[in-house]
């Protein structure tokens, strides 16, 4: 099972020679989401050597170019490669007519099933339930941003579960088909003795992804990266530009730090910077004052592990 | 005076690690085109060292997606750098509603003054005036190709001139203002004898660029490309594939030659290559074999000079 993120894209707003728009995927064992296919995403999947085939749902922050503009190639690219299975598309409902018009944007042989799934919006930081996926057994929940447009920001939650202990099991003499029975029924009689799962595992917590974008502080942001054992966070300027940040919804390098360290994150990426610093250190630096744990800087076509979860 | 073309993209239908899809920018004088804005142009821009700002005026020959995708991301990136001129935007008229799509297809600050112009099918192969441009002295004509949607080609056209001939201009002691009164006004006195223009220098006709893109064999193709000094031509089949030409309305690389050949074209450029093909040189010598001009294969970025017109 592969859990990574593969960073397409990282530049906020226009391009740069080394920063391709926006675009971001998420494989989760089979479940692969696209995060806001920016202009150019098609291509850059090439350079990373993944099929647009492989996408299985799309989510859209918001409809500003840089997040979304390479939506029609995608969508097409899957008809021509003869996608058959349903491909969920989740934005904000308010982006409903930019939707719309990047479905149909060019003339092409339509043949893909894409499934428009409009999240509400959500007045107090709550989250949405947005998809169940019982393929990764994980749910993908949305909430409200604070941006100029609407904007949502993603979560995927992967279900808890139990992790099997060996030494245990080999204590019971549970071996081979009996230990299926055993996580199906929850319990199983072993040499006349009923075993419960509880004597043999122990609680394994749900992994956790979350995706904020384009947002100033608020309450969503918190909400979608609680406990993220993985977040991408848009850390658009430096702290000394924060009038600006401010003024345009988004967070400094600085916050998205203290977003993470509030959180509970255990690795933080930051990205979609202004194409005002050739060189993003300064914001990692601002970032790691903020928050202890990892915090990687997004490249195009970087790939950055989702944290295994230790057993609680 | 600079007149060449910058090529952006050479991929057709979909793009690879080394063909973006298309663009073509045709730098003349002062007026710079870009035709076939493909997703990814705005990026293929920056590479090529060519500011979006300076792009005057966009044709599309058609709404399949390698081929307009772009267009929202050049709009966008004219607005936000300010561009305060109008941009006309030609296009085939059956395409409207896409072109309405594309130019509204995100939320941006929208402050650039965009004048569709669509120009209506012909049906004899025919060319229709589509601008008279006087910065550059040229005239944009389209005519009606032969694709499976509707689609239209472009020839831009100098105005003929007249070249002076330094030796009689010396011989009659025309000199310094003199000279630029006799090309206003057609005739100048001299010593007390009049000196008409025709005396003292010769025709120079126009340069002549044609832009021929997804069609099968026709006379639009044909009309466009007569006498071109620089034609950009789809090649994108070899001649084995043919058939598979024929059923897509595209040209092989050796009609693409023969229409060169046909036409009186001086140099003729080959683009648009599908995907099957990672090395084009069959193409070029399939088209070398009906041209004895210049073949000269699209490669991304690549730069190719209008060839400067003889005088008569």
């Amino acid at each position: 099972m592969s859990r990574e993120l593969i960073v397409l894209g990282t530049a906020s707003q226009v391009p740069t020679r080394t920063r391709n728009h926006n675009g971001y995927l998420l494989r989760w064992d089979a479940t692969v989401t696209l995060f806001d296919p920016g202009e150019g995403t098609q291509r850059q999947m090439i350079h990373a050597g993944v099929p647009v085939s492989a996408v299985t749902r799309i989510c859209v922050t918001h409809f500003h170019g840089d997040h979304c503009l390479g939506l029609p190639g995608v969508i097409q690219r899957m008809s021509l490669d003869g996608v058959s299975r349903q491909v969920p598309v989740c934005f904000p409902v308010g982006g409903a007519a930019y939707f719309e018009r990047l479905r149909h944007a060019s003339i092409f042989d339509d043949r893909v099933e894409v499934c428009p799934l409009p999240v509400p919006e959500s007045t107090d930081g709550s989250l949405t339930l947005v998809l169940d996926d019982s393929t990764s057994a994980t749910t993908l929940f949305a909430a409200s941003l604070r941006h100029r447009v609407e904007t949502v920001g993603w979560r995927v939650e992967e279900r808890a579960g139990r992790t099997m202990l060996p030494d245990r099991l080999a204590e019971y003499g549970i071996t081979g088909e009996a230990v299926g029975r055993l996580q199906r029924d929850g319990a199983s009689t072993v040499g006349g003795r009923v075993v419960s799962i509880e004597e043999v595992s122990v609680d394994r917590p749900g992994q956790v992804f979350a995706f904020v974008m384009d947002t100033g502080w608020c309450d969503g942001a918190l909400a979608l990266a609680r406990d993220a054992d993985l977040l991408v966070c848009e850390a658009t300027f430096a702290e000394e530009e924060t009038d600006r940040a401010i003024e345009w919804g988004h967070l400094t390098a600085r916050q998205a730090g203290r977003l993470a360290s509030e959180a509970g994150v255990r690795r933080l990426v930051i990205s979609h910077f202004s194409q005002r610093y050739p060189d993003v250190t300064p914001l990692a630096e601002e970032a790691a004052r903020e928050f202890r744990g990892d915090v990687v800087v997004a490249e195009d076509l970087l790939r950055v592990a989702v944290p295994s979860r230790q057993r609680l």
